[in-house]
């Protein structure tokens, strides 16, 4: 029989109210990474896990671990865990809403008088969102000294500083990421767990509270990819004689959608976009036909294997039409991140736990790969949000976040299962 | 039998050569409407005309009319002509060649001690090119009284200044396009004939040097096309739940395109360009689903009806593709110039005098064209150009532009045949 644990969602209420007030900036949320609003939440968040009698413990790059001890201080301990800093003019849920979560369920423990037999810890997450550093996974990575010293000279998006002494100027050491010093040790995790708001509309449109992540895809991105033809009058060319990069980059993405819908109904994971699509607006005009387009192809599967196939086939694809247009079709250099896989025990506990058992993939990266791919046993949670994450609209209801809360809080409190 | 006519290809020759010395800048040509480069080009081509004692007269707004008088004085005229400004950095040809033409037919006539039935004069007309004053066939609509006054205040792209305010500096007369003064009556032409260089790579593909033009092709085109989707992770949103302003797109102008083999293969005449197309820089993402595409659709035919039936096309692709991918598809509004058919007799002289007949349609809009709608007989004649026009690399071989000179001047001589 399993305990039950009562996550303290007025924590929770007061933590968000708290965070939304101190962080707005106009409309959206300002928490910039190892900036003012970044350091705000943490300030928030330690001060509410100081009130409930946690150990409090800050690594060298600024990462917060808040524990309730455990029966057993040496056994490896739980973590539960997200980010805290926002992209500029995102929603007040991405990210923070794991680190409360985590926060509710270890006050409802407290309350609850429960000793767990390991330490739980909920870790606060610096510099997840690579719109202030371009880092993939800064805090985590930076955790686990997985990161290139390299990326100390990357330069704040806003303001030019660089990682290096804009950590320096927040009190952190710049020599831990120099240094690839293990903050955390992979060996001494039992588990990661992190709540988070759903990016998309799915929970929305399939009307229900919280779901269960199934991984977390891939993405083999076309960050560069170019058409070139020749520029020419739109009325005086017939199309035999026609470079036309439009036409040429049209029936490359129809092919693609085309390739896309074919896995679909072959049961494959997968998602397929084309975000940025332009004639050059210095040279293209309404009469006449474009010489040159530039577009990304974001192809991003939870199986290494579907997005590989995909992007041979976009090379094939990209090889045929430039020959039917007559232009030349260069995708350029590919960015990967592999897909990562959630912990195959968490997700059936956290499908055996939900009210209304549903699992999804996250089409979007979070800090949980980064565990994932350490081998260490990784499970996410994701709560239903309105109008997506990064933008001021994100809309998360406190009764769909009590739900996941309670999924997490039950997960902890009998772990395993 | 036909009298023969040798134009003066020497100078022909000694006229680009001059053109190009006077308003070469850098790489390409300019030849701005009402300005320096414009001007210099009527200067040397009056000067020729003046050596060869040709009356000369100028209108109100600039066009030059250099005459070979007839016997019958009081007879319609023919009129040989083109226009001498140019795009900035275009080539020398563009225009100038059907000026300089003419002045080669009316000195090998000169030479040759012809003396026409009635008047020829070659008319070097102003203002051609919309690029310095977006204001369609300035010079030739100006002087049959065509305009909008509201006209006058269009400015001129690269200075800012009015078009009146250019005109009077020039010594020209803005009066006569505010009171719509007709400066030639349609009534006193015989026909007009117009060499011009060809504008798409087709006589260079069919090894031909001079060709007839069938007629000019209308031009129907959504020049301010939207897709409206909704911006969101492309990670994190299945295909079902998009709205992908892309992809919509994408469908849309692969349907477009669908249409148009289908056109072709039914014998048409028709040319179909999105020449613009892009995603919004400041706010789309390579890791987002696109909210908007902007596009242009550029329609062309020679005629009218397939022209409408494509245009009725596009309006319910887009409504069936907004369906499809729940987007909202914006059209916009239409800018329309309708084909202008050239004179039958005019089109089969012009076969019967080419070396190796071969006629054509002009995807290009020409002074011609204002000449034909107002009735008048309308022949024209393409020369063999490389690598299209509008630009510093517009190549026409003399022997080619002597091709062409010699059917015009086999048309002046013996008009009609």
């Amino acid at each position: 029989m399993l305990r039950s644990v009562q996550a303290d969602i007025d924590l929770a209420a007061q933590l968000f109210e708290s965070l939304s007030r101190a962080t707005r900036r106009g409309a959206g949320i300002v928490r910039d990474s190892y900036g003012a609003g970044e350091q705000a939440a943490h300030d928030i968040v330690r001060a509410a896990a100081e009130r409930l009698g946690l150990e409090i413990a800050v690594d060298a790059i600024g990462n917060l671990m808040m524990t309730l001890p455990g029966r057993d201080r040496a056994a490896r301990r739980l973590l539960m865990g997200s980010h805290l800093d926002s992209v500029p003019q995102g929603g007040n849920y991405d990210g923070a809403a794991g680190v409360v979560a985590g926060l509710s369920v270890l006050s409802g423990l407290h309350a609850a008088g429960f000793e767990p037999p390991f330490d739980i810890t909920v870790m606060a997450i610096r510099a997840e969102e690579s719109a202030w550093f371009d880092v993939p996974y800064l805090g985590s990575a930076g955790a686990f000294g997985l990161l290139d010293p390299a990326c100390l000279s990357v330069q704040r998006s806003d303001n030019g500083k660089s990682l290096e002494s804009t950590l320096a100027q927040a009190g952190f050491d710049p020599g831990a990421i120099r240094e690839r010093r293990r903050l955390l040790d992979p060996k001494s995790i039992r588990a990661y767990l992190e709540l988070h708001i759903e990016q998309g509309p799915t929970l929305v449109e399939r009307g229900l509270p919280a779901a269960g992540v199934s991984g977390i895809r891939g993405c083999l991105r076309f960050r560069q990819a170019r058409c070139l033809g020749e520029y020419a009058h739109s009325g005086a060319v017939e199309r035999a004689y026609r470079h036309d990069a439009v036409a040429a980059t049209v029936a490359f993405l129809h092919h693609m959608e085309a390739v896309w819908l074919r896995e679909e109904a072959a049961g494959a994971d997968l998602v397929l976009t084309s975000g940025e699509l332009g004639t050059d607006p210095a040279l293209h005009g309404p009469s006449k036909i474009a010489g040159e387009t530039r577009f990304v192809l974001d192809i991003r599967s939870l199986s290494d294997a579907t997005m590989r196939t995909v992007a041979e086939e976009a090379r094939a694809a990209a090889a045929d039409v430039a020959a039917r247009y007559r232009v030349r079709m260069d995708l350029g250099a590919t960015s990967y991140s592999v897909p990562a896989a959630m912990d195959e025990r968490l997700r059936a506990g956290i499908r055996t736990l939900l009210e209304r058992p549903f699992e999804m993939a996250s089409g979007a990266g979070h800090d949980a790969a980064i565990f994932a791919k350490l081998g260490i046993p990784t499970g996410m949670i994701f709560v239903r949000n309105e109008h997506g994450s990064h933008n001021p609209a994100e809309s998360m209801a406190l009764e769909d976040f009590a739900e996941g809360a309670r999924v997490l809080g039950a997960l902890a409190a009998n772990f395993p299962l």
